[in-house]
């Protein structure tokens, strides 16, 4: 295999403690000319649907290079801790859980599995507790730095791996019911929905649509940026990773209007223009 | 022009989300020699003249580098997104809203700018509500590894560019007024004054000083740092960036005394000794 | 000396302000060809043992480094301003308050060591509010490029550098009394405590340990993982710095039962089988 410059990083240890430090100083011992991106160390912990898809969202901007995702709440368990070749031979490090299968799915699929054992490979005393750094961390410098994945390992069926599953939106009465999959600081709520899809109720681009969130109704214009509607009022757009998102311009929509990953929204068109 | 080792990258995305990982990856896919200086990404959401502030205080302590810069509370609207030159021949790169204007003037002020275009310079496709990664990270990239600016897009008249103003001094009564302009994570409260303008009324290094902020009165010593005054107590200082500060040894003056960014304070020299 | 590729860099600074790019930059304009890694700059502010405890605990993780740190609730007071070189040759920059300590001494201790001071290797002025930037930085900078270190400052006896010191567990009554040295963003709690401390007073692997902490009581699995015990459940383990920590699985130990760094808690065997 080729060698990698980049390795890709995400995790849910956040930046309070050493953890992101000391698994950067655990990469660095081994491939200290690899760089070093760190997608976002912030996912909610222990929430892997939200790890996968920020993996797989990201995957078009970042150059080529290794995965290594770590959202791990099955930590020292019986979950294993894998790394994964995929059809279009690219790398990815870190817990059987699913975190890592979206985006395995959007490289082409996983062509080859190993489970990550204790070896040369890893630090030489693993703890059951902070794979991240004993594990994980090592397999991804040496396969950046070109180590073949069959020596990190014994073999795992592919077709075994554990997924994610996205929600799919449900189309009914002329609607479509979708779900919440991402909130992120500015408030900006991200559903599980596409634009076609969006469209295919009748929804389009520069009209009002309805949309209902537990109790609450709203008719919303359906814009492509938050300048096409007034400070504080609310929008429908496609959002930069191609979802439709629900925000507030220059506002908190999640805080406001509380609403969190998992949470259903439905969307249907209506007649009046904006 | 010639190339650039560096961007310093300054943005309100905060690290929650992977806005900051993902610009990362869309400059190291473009120009991977380049390194990244992350200035801060915690800049108050929304908050250009705080940007602004930043940048240019930091200027004299980064190596030379091309400046990325995005607070954007307008991004997909119709504010401008550029590339500025400076007579320096040092590039700064963000949206037209002011936040540049400050250190552009400290590089010795635009002498080109262009509006950033949908081009081979950007993503191929820009979302207008992610300019940030489609427009100027590549931007910014691209200059680094010496595109020249006028292949960016179209000419923009300098004179024409948005500008933030710093509130002044205002010296009346024997004393000053200034304006609060920043606090930072230990509560060190900054203003728009300099040491020679608090001189100018009369305070000298090693007095008291008498200051108001709101209701609240104190006499203070001005003194040269923390560890001129006991633990708890409050202080007047020339801070790290050569403006005025007022703080708490070890405590947290901006909370305690409830000053935000916008507070005037007013300042007047008093006879008694420390 | 030979040079470092790398600069280990600590902090109390927080992400919000521009305090750890502007050091960054400081350093980069020094010595662009060194690589920083970022151990973590959320230690709690001025936590002087915290700090001295986390560079220590990551060490054996990190790349032959020059270390910086800096937790200066001093200053700009008479605490000097140090660089160390320890009998391992390796160098350490920073405040002489106990900050270090830790870490050169497992290093093999402090073998030479300078006070920093306004030079040729320090930024042109010397601000006492932030000296990490402009006295600190540097050095390590200059360090990492194979100054020699008598050029930074005049020669302090390194017999009298201030030190920090851990508190000792205390066996008494068939039992141990350790003390809570960090808790973690997840809410581990980790004792100045060894597996065989706790061992010598007759707890075993896969056997309960009685805990007490304040008016609180509880009998614990002492196990390997976190996967060991159901969720929401107390586990007692050896951490993956070997210390025994205390821990709710996929839960906030130290939020829930109001556990700080300082805290005592007791441990004991018991002889009921988990």
């Amino acid at each position: 295999m080729a060698e990698h410059k980049f390795i890709t990083f995400l995790s849910d240890f956040g930046l309070t403690d050493d953890f992101v430090g000391t698994c950067h100083g655990v990469i660095k011992k081994i491939a200290p000319e690899v760089q070093i991106i760190d997608l976002t160390h912030e996912i909610t912990r222990h929430h892997i649907l939200e790890g996968a898809i920020v993996i797989k969202n990201t995957l078009p901007y970042m150059p080529e290079s290794v995965i290594l995702g770590v959202v791990d709440p099955g930590v020292g368990g019986d979950r294993k801790p894998l790394a994964i070749r995929t059809v279009q031979d690219r790398y990815l490090v870190g817990p059987d859980n699913g975190l890592l299968s979206l985006a395995a799915d959007a490289l082409g699929g996983a062509d080859q599995a190993v489970e990550l054992a204790c070896s040369v490979y890893s630090l030489p005393e693993v703890c059951k507790t902070f794979e991240g750094r004993d594990l994980f961390s090592p397999a991804a410098a040496h396969l950046a730095r070109g180590v073949a994945i069959d020596k990190l390992g014994a073999p795992v069926d592919v077709d075994t791996l554990e997924r994610v599953t996205l929600p799919e939106p449900l189309m009914a009465d002329g609607g479509v019911t979708a779900t919440v999959v991402y909130t992120d600081r500015f408030g900006n709520v991200q559903l599980n929905l596409t634009r076609s899809e969006l469209e295919s109720v009748g929804a389009s681009l520069g009209k009002n649509v309805e949309v209902i969130h537990g109790d609450e109704r709203w008719e919303v214009p359906f814009v492509q940026s938050f300048a096409d509607v007034d400070q504080e009022n609310i929008l429908v757009y496609e959002d930069s990773y191609k979802q439709i998102s629900f925000a507030v311009n220059q506002g908190d929509a999640a805080r406001v209007f509380q609403i969190t990953p998992g949470s259903l929204m439905r969307f249907r068109a209506v007649q009046s223009r904006i």
